[in-house]
């Protein structure tokens, strides 16, 4: 996506300026936020162009909604594990309406709501180094009011769904979708543990509870979260400040879970909450007022029978099989709060409170 | 098991003649049925003979219910892929309660509610030829008041089920069970087809929609059985007399249902029926009111690009986690009809109807 | 690839008239085959037209080999299990040099040697509905003297093969590749059978004896054949026209085959010769002098305990790890007889004659 | 197996008298080591009794050959991850023929040549806690003259092996076999990596070479043993001290190896060098002059993309697939050095040397 950078605005760490709504020029121009140095390594530059027009095989999408979380500030801190390229589009969580496409596309057509696989190289089998282009990260990203993308990275979204619903499945419910069914699938009445309550852990309680597990979450505060944990489907809510793995041992009889989906970097936690033969499926190391696990023991890694395996993200084929179990059971991410499109500074700095249920939804729609 | 025959009543192709119940020795003698030369290629002849004692490794289990279907027929017919040897003790499903055991049993005590399991040898892994050794077949089975059997052929049963209930797990549920889950597992959104309403099918229907997947079941009889196909998780329920493959590919968008549960050997229409990588589970060849499907075109075989598995009911260590998964949900098998021990051929004869709707048992509680 | 017809040959089935290699423009025309209507279905028309340019994403290759084989007399007749469309350029198999790339292509420079993968789309994963265009089918082909191609339908070649070597892996290895490694994987000393001595049977020969297995392979010229057979690593070689079923049972002591590549539809036959828990991998019905197999018996297909599963080709990603697999090991395609670009037509017959041990190759080097 | 105590010898730890040998009954008295607390935790003494009769399902084995390497340490240090029971048999590796079997045995009989799986009740099927009773762990061993064991704990020997070379197969190789074909199965062409030059990784230079891999093995002495161990099948020996990740990164194109066998517990430097989408095949932690790895930072479990997986040896099924190979192929395990089997002390001593380039055996021929 060839971008003519027309006007750049300041850098998120010092907070994004709003830009009037009424600087946009209706169909010709677009805003769009970027990777910039900085008071963080990575800020974000918002800047105003031409919209783009899509070549042949790629469409020009509209985006209605996008998602901030943890990720955007581990690429700000630029303390990401992929590759991460200065003045790239950020954001790599977006849904929004195609507009126009260009020569020979035929998978999608004008008016398809969609939404940007994270990895657009990325269609189908195990991650591979020759799908580590991330967007947001070193292609441009989401978190403009347009992109364009070639057709085989975008999928349609579930009728039933809004945008502001939709934006938390390509990123959050897909690394939990990953972590339950492309590794060691756990069987129905088996046990899943999902750690804290942040996009991906929510994700994991419902979609496991789908799949006809039994679902154990550990939160920080058990009163105030367990109703709606129950309600997505928690059998179990834990005190994460307890000693949690030893309460998995006991629900489960003494056998440990069969998959852990670590969100947090707590391998040794996870590794005695699992079963022999179980699975840590490892999602990603949280920042900002949870630090990283420290480091494991290496007789741990071997005497618990407990696999790692690391997930990142998944696949458009896992995306498309996603977006069909969510279609058939009418199933609704939880959506916390909805900023407007100048307002991702606010967005960012709220899902960084941690006292977030839910994601973090920035509109087009405002 | 060593059993002393005592007294051998006339085989079932002639009717089981009843024997009145005052002919039981309370604690030291008991009745058991036998694979038997009769009117077909094997009857079922009464014998009554000594209650055995368990040697080392081995529990004595005091049946208190069997359940019988197709495959009793089959046996009957001499109509059955695995090796049948006469005078054997009849019958593979059996559950009841341990009363004694040998030297060296640490698995099970006196007391444990317990089912057999139908392969005593298959404990863990695929099928394999070492395993074949089936319940009533070419080893002593569990259509008897008492039965002798190794304790790694026992697996206890979930709390909340009565016998009657629970007798329906070690064949008939543990085969839906291994469809689900030993080969093509479908994910969460995918589609499941279940053929007819007999025992194996009504648990596919159950346990798939426990697994999150979309239900499709096939009845000769949609008006009168929809309803409670519908209550046990079914989404949609077709006429088998009409083209239910080409019904299958509507309601799937043409692409077909990812697993087709086949306990009728009608495999080119279940090729028909399945998506491009998908799977037939087939589970047997139905025999009485509906023939075996016709043969199959090797074409077919190939365009369809569906794959076709074998499923020989499944291994103790698949029943162990099936139970686990029938207790934490609360699962409970459908039950038709109840009959006596002394009623085998009652029960037989309304299986053979094809009236039922749910496991026919047999209850040595009267 | 949009191709501009210049002048149309006679169509195959009237045999191609020879066109003189000076009526070449050197660097600015190039002659291709095309599928058009003729005596056959299908017969090859020739046409001449400008060389094209590559867009976006997409690279000129300057086609150095192309194979025939039966796909492409099954393609001739009509017969084929993926959609044809009348007049794109013909064949799925070629290779050559990459002679310029379009804007933004970085996986593959000028001056590469490469093949084209079968299925362009087809990437990674098991095969999908959304994969099935292929080469010299719905989209133009191979069979052309430049071929226009995205660079993800590119795969580097292994340094140490002739391009008449190497034009034997995108089709016909890729398929025994993916019988082997894409399914019922087999361990070391577990048996292969591979049916005849057609190009993918001989790579099955190669691969599973690299792959450590015990390797059978028929032939219906066991005298002049098992000599080449037992070089490329077959341990035993049985007459296709003997009851090698049986045979097969008995050099496995009874057990069977745990893998049987079948290229002919002669299912009924695979399946008696597979072990419990073994697998015939189906990669085609062959025609000419040996006709598809009859129709299968559903109770064989139960009885036999063996699975099923359709093999079509395979993924880029199989392309490339077989590549790395022929590489290492410094692995060499039998090459039967070399045509030239102008001796399509006598290649095709030469093909179908059955006489040739290894590939039938088609070089534009002459 | 309850044995008669006649006699104690002296703990290992202050070695082990020798016991002349015509102390020995001929037929009626055996000689066994046991697990008996002494210097160490646990010392070996040495004890003679009354040969022992099989029972139902049992058979008697006159032991030919045991094997002895860093599990016996472990043991002996009480640091080892299973449980541990003072006074059974020591020793998990043993190989004799069975000189008498009980009633009801019909898989062994006499005069046949066997192995003694190491974990009796692990027929088929992952690890299991339900598995967890090892010879000469919680279990009488196989360190003695005679054993008596289930028939379903026996596999028979390839005929081309003595019993000094087959002792190596039931713990050493068939822990390479586990590790090479019980998860991440690699492809032919794809690179597996042994780290040192013990039993464990001198099988899986020889088995992964036999499946077609790319081997690379470290050792801490390339000079004189590179030789060996490219004879054995090993593509590239590096040296241990030297930055043998990065090494191996380079002799991939820098991709890793898709799977490392790490017997030494060096899961950090594993990691480095492992493949995105491989796999650490964790098969112990190495006592002795090797210390076990430091801790792993949980960042580079995940940023590596390797998964790690625990591997306990391997299951009665995946020995007997392992004889196939190794039957069938006529491989032979190293043998280091044969002692007799009063001199287990010895035997111990010299393994813990490290000098020993393939196994140190006990055999009760001299």
């Amino acid at each position: 996506m060839p971008v003519s950078p027309v006007r750049e605005s300041c850098a998120l760490a010092a907070p994004v300026t709003a830009v009037p709504d009424t600087d946009r020029k209706a169909a010709s121009t677009m805003r769009s936020y970027h990777l910039s140095p900085g008071a963080a390594p990575f800020g974000l530059a918002r800047r105003e162009h031409a919209v783009p027009e899509p070549g042949p095989g790629q469409a020009l999408v509209r985006m209605r909604a996008n998602a901030v979380g943890f990720r955007d500030t581990l690429v700000r801190e630029a303390d990401y594990p992929l590759p991460l390229a200065e003045g790239v589009v950020a954001g790599c969580e977006g849904v929004g309406e195609v507009v126009a496409v260009g020569a020979g596309v035929s998978g999608v057509a004008e008016g398809d709501r969609v939404a940007l696989t994270v990895f657009p190289h990325w269609l189908d089998g195990p991650f591979a180094v020759a799908y580590a282009a991330q967007l947001g990260g070193s292609v441009d990203g989401a978190l403009a009011e347009y992109a364009v993308v070639a057709e085989s990275a975008l999928v349609r979204l579930p009728g039933h769904l809004s945008y502001e619903e939709a934006v938390a499945l390509p990123l959050g419910w897909l690394t939990a979708w990953n972590a339950l069914t492309g590794g060691r699938r756990v069987l129905p009445g088996e046990t899943v543990v999902a750690l804290g309550t942040g996009g991906v852990s929510l994700a994991v309680v419902r979609l496991a509870a789908l799949a006809g597990a039994r679902v154990v979450v550990t939160s920080g505060d058990v009163a105030g979260k367990a109703g709606r944990l129950r309600a997505l489907g928690a059998h179990h809510v834990l005190d994460r400040r307890g000693d949690w793995p030893a309460e998995v041992r006991e629900l489960t009889g003494g056998r440990g879970a069969e998959l852990v989906v670590d969100v947090a970097g707590s391998v040794a936690e996870s590794l005695r909450a699992g079963a022999l033969g179980g699975e840590v499926a490892y999602v990603g190391y949280r920042v900002g007022d949870a630090v990283t696990g420290p480091p494991v023991d290496a007789r741990l890694l071997f005497d618990s029978g407990v696999g790692v395996r690391g997930v990142a993200v998944g696949s458009r084929a896992q995306l498309v099989s996603l977006m069909g179990a969510v279609e058939v059971h009418g199933l609704r991410p939880v959506v916390d709060r909805v900023f407007g499109f100048g307002e991702v500074d606010g967005a960012l700095a709220w899902h960084a409170s941690g006292r977030a249920f839910g994601r973090v939804v920035v509109s087009h729609e405002g």
